[in-house]
């Protein structure tokens, strides 16, 4: 069976980054929605709003797990749009980097409406809506709370996705966490854990145009239909622009308060030395790869 | 006594493995079971559906810690079986895993089933039963809820050990995700927690024809009797056959969309200075052995 | 923009030791207020005290990710008054870190307030009061239960901020645990979690006088008034006098019996032999940092 | 104050390492019983039966942090005993190591009862009890449930402290799981956290007869007399006589199934070089201490 896998070996690098975002995403989303599925369905009898943090944490986890090692475990277009502003990723992949990580979330929500065919058809009597008591439209797409105005909703997201990139940054730059690259799936998944525990009631903490987006698109085909884009005031705009602000926000934050302050190496020699110190020191903990 | 212990030194490797998977299972139901049979006999007053997530999650880590290091810590015959297809595992060990797997699991059920005797009786009033309001039967083996159909449940279960291989092969993957050894057996049980949280409602996520098969004989044994193979329009070869499916599937896919494009060694020179690269980085971080 | 934001580089190195300690402690409140305040407004919908404790201790995992390569991670004047008086960290920088963990806190309640804007004042219809069923300022600051008399309220705070200074101590002792310095922050969160499990309901566990004279402070400012301050029988001084106390008693404690019994080096030569190891070890596992 | 703290110095290794235990079972019964008092005083609304789970499993790895450097941290005088019959510790401590474990619990469970002395008197209305709707004695020692016969209990503390020995045992064996030593602490934590989600609701899953009988003196002495010994038809004697013969019945199964097993070294050479391998990596990893 090895033998005829690796026929269908590609050599394109971008070819197999996109491969792996989608991957990525589709885990995901996978464990994120279904977890919202397995809480709605029941009502709350198997799950409660912890379980959809944990759901969505470990999510991100094994997701980064999936991709990191061949496309840095981007999953969300708001990181790639900040990479890409950092110029730690070049502009000329975001297009690609974000399709295939709204096909990704897309093709999840699709799965996870499979899986829970029965269940979701026996809860909601056959009627899928977005809004009502027993709407099973935000088992796939985040919706504001009744009391949130859409100006409250886009700062809820801008914060959540700052605080996000925060996090994510932190862990990211050796300089001061120095975290081994086999924890960081594990950490980020709980920077989603806290940033759901903490900023999740007022509209589901979206924080990824492409976990909003994907499953919306899902919804909206699958006979939920054009009330997924009505609910809410017209709330889907906010999942995909608002998370943009938010990263360059927070990416902002981190740069202009911790990371451009790291001392300089006074000349060239001594960065020279210090990659290789640095260098060596990834050798000897794993092998190297695309740092998310 | 260490020296008496010595005494009893087997050399076989096979009957090494064969007794490592027996415990390692073992461990895994007895932990597992043993939650359900906490949630079930004080009705969720000392557990909730999450302490039974949490219960299995840590059943497969502490199951994994107890035999990876002799027999690679496969707990599952779905496992064995994609390892074998993948040309990673000797098809001929096959039948010696799953029988001691089985084995491990009617051990743990019949440990679970004496450790909880006076709380089933209490709780059930004497009566052993697979349905009803106080079936207990359930404790042990996994039953489909009411509004699944029998295919629903084999898409479910196809779909749970699918997205568990992805995780398996994705944190085993040294050129994808570099997880130290130490950490694996963690990141396996996480990975059962977020498919128990987010796949857990339809079916029981078995995921894993010794888990529930072994359990299922020790209760038809033990008192529960015919029904519990009868249960739920006979949903016991649901838990056997389709994990078998899904875990082949997840596999392909894994192999299919990541690990068959890690860039090719260009020649026979490369791979062996890797090897030597890997070898050093594996007796750095700590003593090798099989990856699960 | 990297080039840019190069301009900002600031040389003096408690000026960056202030803006880590400010975004640290930022971090920890916006984390950990901002999970009371989605507790409180869903009346316990979308999480528990179980959410809390982890929004705390993940908010305190975070924060010192944020801040430890710069500043060392104190994130509390407590601990930063313990350190001082081991002598590990100069008296003279003590006001500077206290001021700007107090800033911190004040800026994350701000922000919690501003994206709890439309939560808060819908459930409590507009009337922002520190008591009665609707009462808000909980979610900023520390309030006793009713039942909890001032002593008993400062023996329970000294108690508390004792016990983390055991585990943080404990954990940053090198001849004790030897923790590898990736893993402190998230063991550091873990006693917080632990302390908020089983020292959180007397009067909120504020272990940290900037967390809770912060908020209190935002909330004395936004509308609350001076209710805040009298609430409780005047219990605003307690968070702020008792951790210091706790923190000194909890210092002396396992210095006592703990880490001044580790055997002494016998010679000079030693010592510089013991400190070349010691290099060599943190070299090997990541670039140094300032211990917190 | 560290010149004034050096004056303090012992070098008497047996005494710091009775220091050790007696601070290690401490920090592991404040937390424990303090998560206990939590849940009890406030009525299950500021914690559940998880955040005791919780409690008791951070409590054993805070306890463990502390004092593994020194003692190695076997808090638990079925650890102690075990380890005496396998030849890892000498009998002569043996009583030593008892003793100062059970003051450690003694004291903890001491400053537990000051810490909730408030709520403990409003939640029981003054009455300290051991039994009746309001019984406080539970927080401090294990009871058994209603429905327990004795040998029942006996039978749920032989297999919860073999289900213990089982997984520190195999987390301690460099030959199987090559755990890093500063996780060990992490996940014996988790193994206790297991064991209370699978194995707590029969009798409280004491494991350890210092555990009880520690603060089961303290109810006696403080206020709750002697039904504290009288409860549960005589219970007190067998969370101290079972976890021992469990402990006893553990390490004979992991010995038997797996350490034996392992491939002996055919010469003193072999031995010598593994030695020198083994150390490398411990160097590597963190100065080396006494494993649990």
């Amino acid at each position: 069976m090895e033998r005829l896998l690796r026929t269908c070996h590609i050599r394109n690098q971008l070819a197999r980054e996109c491969m792996a975002e989608c991957l990525g995403v589709y885990v995901l989303i996978l464990f994120g929605c279904g977890s919202v599925a397995q809480v709605t369905t029941t009502e709350d009898k198997k799950g409660q709003y912890l379980s959809i943090n944990l759901g969505f944490a470990l999510g991100v986890t094994f997701g980064v797990f999936v991709s990191r090692g061949v496309s840095g475990a981007h999953l969300n277009p708001a990181v790639s749009l900040s990479l890409c502003a950092l110029g730690r990723h070049p502009w000329m992949k975001l297009p690609f980097y974000v399709f295939f990580q709204v096909l990704g979330a897309f093709l999840a929500a699709a799965t996870v409406g499979l899986q829970y065919y029965d269940a979701i058809l026996t809860y909601s009597r056959g009627e899928l809506t977005a809004t009502g008591a027993t709407a099973t439209a935000g088992i796939f797409a985040t919706y504001p709370a009744d009391y949130l105005s859409v100006w409250g909703g886009v700062v809820d997201q801008v914060i959540g996705t700052a605080a996000l990139l925060l996090c994510v940054l932190a862990l990211a730059d050796q300089r001061n966490s120095s975290v081994p690259d086999a924890l960081q799936p594990v950490l980020v998944g709980a920077a989603v854990l806290v940033i759901g525990i903490s900023m999740g009631s007022n509209s589901g903490y979206a924080l990824n145009p492409a976990r909003d987006f994907g499953p919306r698109l899902f919804t909206y085909i699958a006979g939920w239909g054009v009330d997924v884009f009505k609910a809410g005031g017209g709330w889907w705009w906010v999942p995909i622009v608002a998370p943009c602000v938010g990263a360059l926000l927070g990416t902002l934050i981190y740069e202009l308060m911790i990371e451009v302050h790291h001392p300089l190496p006074p000349s060239e020699l001594q960065t020279s030395s210090q990659d290789a110190t640095e260098d060596k020191m990834r050798l000897e903990l794993e092998p190297d790869c695309e740092k998310c």
